[in-house]
């Protein structure tokens, strides 16, 4: 069998590693170019010494290797870029003849409005927005398949997404009002040289951080809105908090959405149910049964999303709750299951022992 | 001056624990009987090495020493007791002369039909209920005075109600659909020797836990109503869901509610202009400006809560944020605050430094 | 090809839970028996969660399956138990026919005497203590191609037997006054329900324990003494303490030892030298080049075990590090790599990608 | 009662700010200058928010206020600089009036040679270092009351000197062949934004560092030799190396040492009975008894140090641990007690209630 040719675009940052790390398993995947402007000429290996010996490849810088020829020798590539940056990338290692997964904000929109509100940028390449494909495989299976640029989704929409669109696209729960009360463990916030991310400044630390005009919110309301039908992308808007924890890999979603009339059997069961029907095909997202709560460690280093949900008598409210890994199901590992599916491997390949008990 | 006589019912618990550490730079203050059914006769430094010359008191059994005794020689009694527990000791303390403090659940309802359906156990002094006073000074500063029954708030009521009470005094938000996302550190659960609390099921997890049902649900709900006028306890039904995270003390509440037609000036400034009024001559409320938001860790080991909040111009919600330590103001030190406020001393008495940068 | 078959006696403890998990990954083994007398019935991914459609196997109890029965129908049985209970369950599943490799300590010893005192327990079996072989696979790989039982090293004799056997062996230190100062995660503690190693009392500690007389002293010197030609198993008595530190996985050792004539060129390059020269060939053993020191981190997950050295011109000794993860090379993934060279199939078989980066 | 003046130079640094700490609840004292140079203009509580409402004072700069003026208007300056600028900044504090303890490695040395070898650092100042005292109350204290210039102890010293001494002076333990294992807290990196301290690479690792010619090696040698009768200071050859855990704040050490033929009652009593009568007086010297060993978590936030030893029949060593918070007696609330000393109030005020149960 004929190996895949994959680069990945800035390798070093935590999502980049993990996509490295995601494909030392994958058995069609051959790594042709790792780079990095910051480590060029360094091992992967003396970035990340854990995988001494594993992944000992010589990173190299965009000023070595341009994105043309990136391109040209990949089948394909993925960017671990900035926003800002991915909008000006991607379109030349397009233009090169490979395809892409893109691990920034710059392709998620359908909306280009939204997307230059949201991110204050202009977009140079508005164009491609219509045709990349949103990378999450439990919703855009068939549109990955012949997918040119695939848009991996943001961490916080994938576990908001994941547990509202069975409701939504169901009309079991009322499009307003719905809140999605969120928590991200450190790696969610990069690789980064600042005070705020020490040890010292978080250990012992939890708050909340852009409570307002989070970026996220744009991008989760759109795939919302899309899930109700709603083709401009603006009918729901759900309000969204993100939260730093003191804990390297994971997060929470808990979603409070009042139901419709349409969902009449009001019961905790009932709310599973629609969850359990939904995604009993998905190999990834794990649903959970009555009284076992999601945790943010029973998913740490995978790929899987757990799931549940209860409806409480008291408040007549749903309240969902999903786990996943913020670097796993929420950036790298999924964009190796989107590649899976582009590819044409069965969608597990190289995701299933990527876990471990404790 | 003479020193209040103070006895310590269930020291060696967590809360029991920072009772005891609050009073250490108490001016005013003598410890007389610190009891332990677990570990009468030894030291409470053996328990508690940290306070190793400091507090070398030998704990005493309520056996060797009975609740007639303990009620009599002191002037307060602090009771750090299981629910359950409490309703039936505090009773023969107050028959015995002292004022009492109490931790549990039990003292902390006016109506006794919620305490049974919240606790699932009848309660055998419920006529005690009408004149115990919930010990939030900056609620009942006046009835605190002349106390004898001080029923200490629960964690996440202290949390959720000091945030809430003035935007439902002054009838400037929505009572109903108020949602309480709430998360504890993992003293919260007490002195426990189980295995769900053990570090290696907990350290990198974070999960949600009592998502229907909590106790602490009609707690706050009760006192919410009371903020709104309503005598009967019943007309706030907000919607509460703590989570466990992996550091040792703090609080965190973000709280989402709907702004009334009161509320004319819709943006962030009035929101904290109406916490930064009701709370100017607070002590222990630390409005925080805009920008700024509550951490944990800003207020562990101090008997401080800080609070903010922001209008969301999105979604045209209010969000509201506190933090406290769970065992100071959530517990033991907001204790001591009412204690002082009992017993005429100045209200941050001993209460000041008990805090640190890093 | 046939698939081994394979049971775990004792798979819900974390040593028996990560033996599961390396074994998720592996090509040639057909899991047989899981066993657990306190979860009978119950499925392993009940108990851990993580693996909730990964390892939905139900749990048996001894009582229910013999060890006849287990023995029979397994071509290797490993075992996870308390030592005392190995010593009567091992030979018991050795008499009906299949391998055994044991965690405990009770096959580790070659000197009856040594394992008495040590453990403070008869042994019912001495007879297998001859046969019984080391299952360190860098030292004994000939033996285990063949072993009947396999006792599988403590955590701690592995990351002290590894960097001291290349200089031992050549006479390049002394063998007096050599100390071992080492820290283990607190999994090293196992899965217990006790207040000890709680969160609460476990986060932002660290503390030695076991400071005279650790049993893992006396394997750790039988071995060194081994490795000095000493059949006795007498002739080294290094120092031993180990240290209790807050995270889950992994464990360091740092050890100080007096070079002897024999190691002429008094510098860092030349100690590295031993260590690079000694495990060129093993897969497992990363000898880490000047300027890089092991960090537990680096090993967390893996199989590895990274090693270095310095000579201190200063003192005239030599400092030797190790790291390891106290439940991979330490324990759990240990005892595969020992399964596969027993088994014959190459020695990483499985052992690859279970690390990651962050 | 006239209230002491003291300023902080370098009061941003979680030493400085400990300082500060340390001096809230210190009821002599009157901080007259809070110095920062990154942050002038700002609050000290705007760095450090768990001290809004308890140290708002204005940060100044000394471009603003020159080191002439807070000498002259500052009874006590107390200096948190890198060494290299203390040897600068600390004779014009002296020069303009005040006493002064500085918390680098400038002034700590007795051998001009030693210091310029372990900071590569030529000294403008060299003279000073005969009369600087080194600022352990329990070896200098006399000489404190009288010191223009306190050169307060590292924390490794400190943690190292405090548990050797009493054996060293008695001539119970041979000088030679010392070793000194140390692990410490993040904070004793300071407060950098650097990436080797961030969260995420810092949680669940642990590691060696300096693992030769560390500068502390040096300062606790000269101290050491000193104990031994020594005057040049270079009796003592103590192997030193330190590690780094990921808990906040705390240090310990574990020292292993032969006996002389003075130590003749060879056990562990005998031990704990040479540290015990030497730190009979000492308030915060804690003799831990047989069975108990020191725990960082017992320290964190005090000025306690707790110390203890054994000794080990196998090997016919002795072992002792120590145990402190680096920013306490490790550092801040070190220099604090030296104050006191200094300025003749009892040596704890202020420094008793600064620490917690749990």
């Amino acid at each position: 069998m004929n190996k895949v040719k994959v680069s990945i675009v800035g390798s070093t940052g935590y999502v980049g590693a993990e996509v490295v790390h995601g494909f030392l398993s994958h058995p069609g995947v051959e790594l042709v170019y790792l780079t990095s402007e910051s480590f060029r000429g360094k091992k992967f290996s003396d970035i990340y010494p854990v995988y001494r010996g594993l992944v000992d490849k010589i990173l190299v810088s965009t000023e070595e290797v341009s994105y043309e020829t990136i391109g040209r020798e990949s089948d394909l590539v993925i960017t671990a870029l900035p926003h800002g940056v991915s909008s000006k990338v991607v379109p030349q290692l397009i233009e090169a003849g490979c395809r892409v997964i893109d691990h920034s904000g710059d392709f998620r929109y359908k909306d280009i409005d939204t997307y230059t509100r949201s991110y204050k940028l202009d977009h140079p390449h508005p164009e491609l927005l219509k045709d990349a494909v949103y990378g999450l495989p439990e919703l855009y299976r068939e549109q990955l398949k012949t997918s040119k640029l695939t848009a991996n989704p943001g961490c916080y929409p994938t576990c908001s997404i994941i547990p509202l669109t069975p409701f939504l696209k169901a009309g079991l729960i009322e499009k307003e009002g719905i809140i999605i009360d969120a928590t991200s463990g450190v790696t969610g916030a990069g690789r980064k040289e600042k005070l705020e991310y020490s040890f010292c400044e978080l250990d012992e630390s939890f708050k909340p951080y852009g409570v307002t005009g989070h970026r996220h919110s744009t991008e989760i309301n759109e795939q919302l809105s899309f899930a109700c039908g709603d083709e401009t992308g603006k009918a729901v808007k759900a309000a969204f908090t993100p939260h730093l924890a003191p804990f390297k890999r994971g997060m929470l979603a808990s979603i409070y959405c009042r139901p419709s009339k349409l969902f009449e059997k009001k019961d905790t069961e009932a709310v599973i149910d629609v969850l359990a029907k939904y995604y009993e095909s998905e190999e990834f997202v794990r649903v959970l049964p009555k009284g076992v709560l999601p945790d943010v460690k029973c998913v740490s280093g995978s790929n899987y999303i757990d799931v549940t949900g209860v409806y409480d008598p008291d408040t007549g409210l749903i309240k969902l709750f999903s786990a996943q890994d913020n670097l796993g199901k929420g950036a790298a590992l999924q964009a190796i299951q989107a590649f899976n599916v582009m590819f044409g491997f069965p969608e597990g390949t190289g995701l299933k022992a990527l876990t471990r008990g404790v």
